[in-house]
């Protein structure tokens, strides 16, 4: 057989397969795989370096699926390659399957879960930027993108940040086969407008007819060929390609074909080819040099913000470790990001005002197994927090920083405070949220990070606050610290960040009207140290006071409660948060107006005793 | 005075001012102020129609600072304008001020809050297209962009719904000062980068020197003459323009000038130009015919999905309110929004897959007054969360729909499934949260949206699930239903959505074994009716399970936990939540793998009658 003959024989193989596997549970998108059947058709057959034995191999190619409701084509892909068997394939969206509805890395050839449009292609540039910069290795990252999801603005994010990199071993294939979920896309087949767009932003861009097989090869060898920039293959194609019932109807996304047989049958039947897929050459990926690692050490009673800390302390991780990586979104002289981009400049990922980007970018570094710590404001975050949802869904180790959390942060005003991180955070599976109120504590905890699987997060405060614990103190992850006790207290204040140090004062002043208050440094909200929890209400008659600088809803306060839920003994739990939206002010004027300084913890504590008369 | 030296003088007084107010509290961006100085100065003084005096008036332009930070430039235009006397703009970032860090519209003549980048773009599309589609009134949207934040997806999915709507009633002034907040921006002074960008995404543009008044005279006039398509204007200006020590230097981004009053007098000292702003002709707003308000109504016992019911009643609602328009992202005949656009299509909008662009475009409808609902799959509003928390910042009414939550919307898998949201939504200052169970209720519910202030947020479900309530039932937010009770309860179930039915066929099993179980309908999440948990806490031996198709943290479970934080009587709550990655498979294959559907709510609640004896 001919390359040709190879390459139409196995398109047709693929569309017939994404037709059979979505007939099984009668779900699933044939239609969306079929127009990109002969693209990748080619791309397996010739361009495509992977070792479907080796997957962790550190050469293989990477092939991402940004249009991730092309499944069905991915896993006949998978099929043709000799990785999954037929009888595996259709177990296609059944319960227990690992060829779940869209792609995710429970398979081993999967680098990250897609569904959520728009997030295939910024992730490709994380990982290219690992080829390029980091790894040093010769491996293509290859992005099959959908017509459609060019409206999502992340998409531009990509397209911009690959070209200011020169990621000329990135390629983007757009199958633009004109029909969205509900309808024709804004664009159509006007080839022109997506390659206008794509060079304007600085890339190399080709288009071609998506079912031509001597173009489609072309504009690979092209791709491949072109340095200095990456390339887009705009590709003009057609919906439900090689059937006449779906082709280019509208009505047919996400459906199963009614008739699949007739389909088949269309098709030319079932075939069963199987491609060698070329593998990579064997080369080592470059390590960075590294010395001791020695995390900063802090003088207690000396005023550090966390902030600082965390830029300070990894830095030194980054110095320890040749894994650590960081990327930050345009404000690393607030986050403090920029002492480790100083420290470790070829390890440093300007980000630019793209939270998207910066949070695509960590997930393919981490795909290469770097240890990317991601950093902006904490109320940014939100700017990514579908990319933050998929990241947890493709079972990414990535870690960040939120700093200018909360109430505290003064004049600039409420858009730039994050008040809904921690319910943000919380909320997603396997998360760990961290919420350190000193200096020594946070480099602690920074360095635990970089071992902790799954989304991590670190709240940091922009005010300096005074360092309370000694350098030598370990901090672990799921942890608490009871900070002031006595064997007769009268309740129990349980803050982090910020507030700990609120909550110590506030003792200062209840001590003075013969209360006595302890204190629960709950650095963890998540997980959170119910054991520590559990004994502070036995000791102080059920009576707590939570206070944090975020909304009332999903936090700190809730957490605990939580905790509580279904105790023997459960204490009453009077939760102080930010209630009302904030306006511009001093720290200490929005800290008061928010109900949660010193002062009004220890009102709080004294209505509580008051409330609660111990009969015990 | 000339124009040109009229002009000239504002320039420097806006400059002057921006310096002097950030001085106050040594906080605020003067330098990002002074780069834009002239180009307001002349959209102040010739081309904005304003009629400061009555800022509800809905012929008025529109100014949005999409750098929010230049609010010392917005307020010194208010002061020139004579909007705020000169003492008051000395009150800039002090606590209690009108004049906060970032404008926010607690100023009347403020439409939106912004201060989080690439957000006033996107929103001025949302009021040029209530201009152009709705109001159908002739003022203009100015939209002032620094050139950081185009690095912003957000930003191209406002080019791009801009062009695709021909709103040639928007104008983008985009201040290229070089300079972000921690050095260059990735585009420097090469306004050919912006322009190609622009171009390739069909606007109008105009490349100027943005200190040349005449040409931006020439460029406003030029934007206002363009028909068919927006105009953006790429200026080339310098930071800190005026002042030799700052000028056009790195390091002075957010930062109050060292010496102020040496700047004020480089710039030529203070003054007192007022300027007669334009007023805008008076014209009548257009207005949809309506009809009587019918909703429609469902048959007991008939299956009817929620997001089916959303897209009936919101037809309804359209039909009897003129007020009433709706936008999709693409999804509509997934999210049933498709029947409102078929019914009106002149108030729908197709956002395509841009969903932070259709949030910042409800936001921008509900400027002029519009009541927008929004809609998409609840997992997608994770996409915007930034832009729903600026819409709270904002104070915007507006209303979402969520639907394909949690589980059970079966074989998509974990990528489609709306996990975060109740908490996500939950997080958000003033907002109202709703998950009804049935299609009257839901009905109920969408008529109630369209008068609620705030974010409001409707959760649908996927599955047709069995109507339980008759059309005439009255449901309010805030409010709840106990729909199964008796004398004698065990304990109670409490549900909302999906969860209500499985509660049911629960309650049903465990009557078989003798246990009695009430079955609360939470259908507002929040506000949340803490009236009705209490007195059933009280009736079910305080023994509470709370199940919910959602992550654990932050939805309805710990919303009924902090319902009972501080009560005298605190019961025991199971909650049962998602607490696995789901994978795909059938509705109910995924239901029970989550410990979430009736055989799993049924032997919970064995064991929590078992593990709890009653005492009293």
């Amino acid at each position: 057989m001919s390359d040709l003959e190879l390459w139409r024989e196995l398109g047709q193989q693929l569309r017939v397969d994404s037709i059979r596997c979505s007939a099984v549970t009668k779900s699933g998108h044939p239609t969306s795989s079929m127009s990109a059947a002969d693209l990748t058709a080619v791309l397996l057959a010739k361009y495509l370096r992977y070792d479907f034995d080796h997957p962790e191999n550190p050469n293989n190619d990477h092939l991402v699926f940004s249009k991730g409701h092309a499944s069905p084509l991915l896993y006949a892909l998978y099929k043709a390659a000799g990785a999954i068997s037929d009888e595996e394939l259709l177990t296609f969206r059944t319960f227990g399957s690992r060829l779940e509805g869209h792609p995710v890395p429970v398979l081993p050839w999967v680098d990250v879960a897609t569904g959520s449009l728009g997030q295939g292609l910024p992730i490709g540039v994380g990982i290219a930027l690992a080829g390029k910069r980091l790894d040093r290795l010769p491996y293509r990252t290859w992005v099959l993108c959908g017509d459609s999801e060019t409206a999502e603005g992340s998409m531009w994010e990509a397209f911009e940040h690959a070209a200011f990199y020169e990621l000329d071993n990135l390629t983007a294939i757009i199958d633009v086969n004109r029909l969205g979920q509900r309808g024709e896309t804004m664009h159509g087949w006007d080839l022109g407008s997506y390659v206008d767009r794509a060079s304007a932003f600085g890339w190399h861009t080709i288009a071609i007819d998506g079912h031509d097989l001597e173009e489609i090869d072309r504009a690979y060898a092209e791709a491949i060929a072109t340095e200095g920039r990456p390339t887009a293959i705009v590709a003009r194609t057609i919906k439900g390609k090689g059937v006449a019932a779906v082709e280019d109807k509208s009505g047919f996304h996400g459906k199963a074909l009614d008739e699949a047989d007739e389909a088949v049958a269309e098709l030319g039947g079932v075939r069963d080819i199987r491609v060698d897929v070329a593998r990579p050459e064997r080369r080592e990926a470059h390590r960075f040099e590294t010395k001791q690692l020695e995390l900063p050490r802090y003088d207690v009673g000396d005023e550090v913000a966390t902030r600082k800390a965390y830029g300070e302390a990894l830095a030194a991780l980054g110095a320890g470790r040749s894994d650590v990586v960081a990327l930050d979104g345009e404000v690393s002289n607030s986050t403090f990001a920029e002492i480790f981009a100083g420290a470790h400049p070829e390890r440093y990922f300007e980000m630019y005002i793209a939270e998207q980007q910066m949070i695509a970018a960590a997930v393919g570094l981490q795909v290469q197994d770097w240890v990317p710590f991601a950093s902006t404001f904490a109320a940014f975050f939100t700017r990514a927090y579908d990319f933050i949802r998929m990241a947890a869904v493709s079972r990414a180790n990535i870690r960040l920083c939120g700093s200018h959390a909360g109430v505290s942060i003064g004049e600039d005003g409420p858009s730039q405070m994050g008040l809904e991180d921690l319910a943000m955070m919380r909320a997603l599976h396997g998360s760990t949220v961290l919420y350190p109120c000193d200096a020594n504590q946070t480099a602690k905890l920074v360095a635990a990070m970089a071992d902790v699987e799954g989304i991590s997060y670190l709240r940091t405060t922009r005010a300096a606050t005074p360092v309370i614990y000694e350098a030598d103190e370990h901090f672990e992850i799921g942890g608490s610290r009871v900070i002031r006790s006595s064997d007769d207290d009268d309740l129990a204040i349980v803050a982090a960040g910020i507030t700990v140090h609120e909550a110590l004062k506030a003792a200062d002043f209840l001590a003075n009207d013969g209360i006595s208050a302890r204190i629960v440094d709950l650095y963890s909200v998540k997980p959170i140290d119910a054991d520590t929890l559990h004994a502070t209400a036995e000791a102080t008659h059920g009576r707590l006071i939570t206070v944090e600088d975020h909304w009332p809803e999903g936090g700190l306060g809730e957490a605990v409660l939580s905790a509580f839920a279904e105790s023997e003994e459960r204490p009453r739990v009077v939760e102080l948060a930010v209630r009302e939206m904030p306006g511009s002010g001093k720290p200490a004027e929005l800290l008061a107006a928010a109900g949660i300084d010193a002062d009004r913890i220890a009102a709080a504590a004294r209505e509580l005793v008051r409330a609660s008369a111990v009969t015990a």
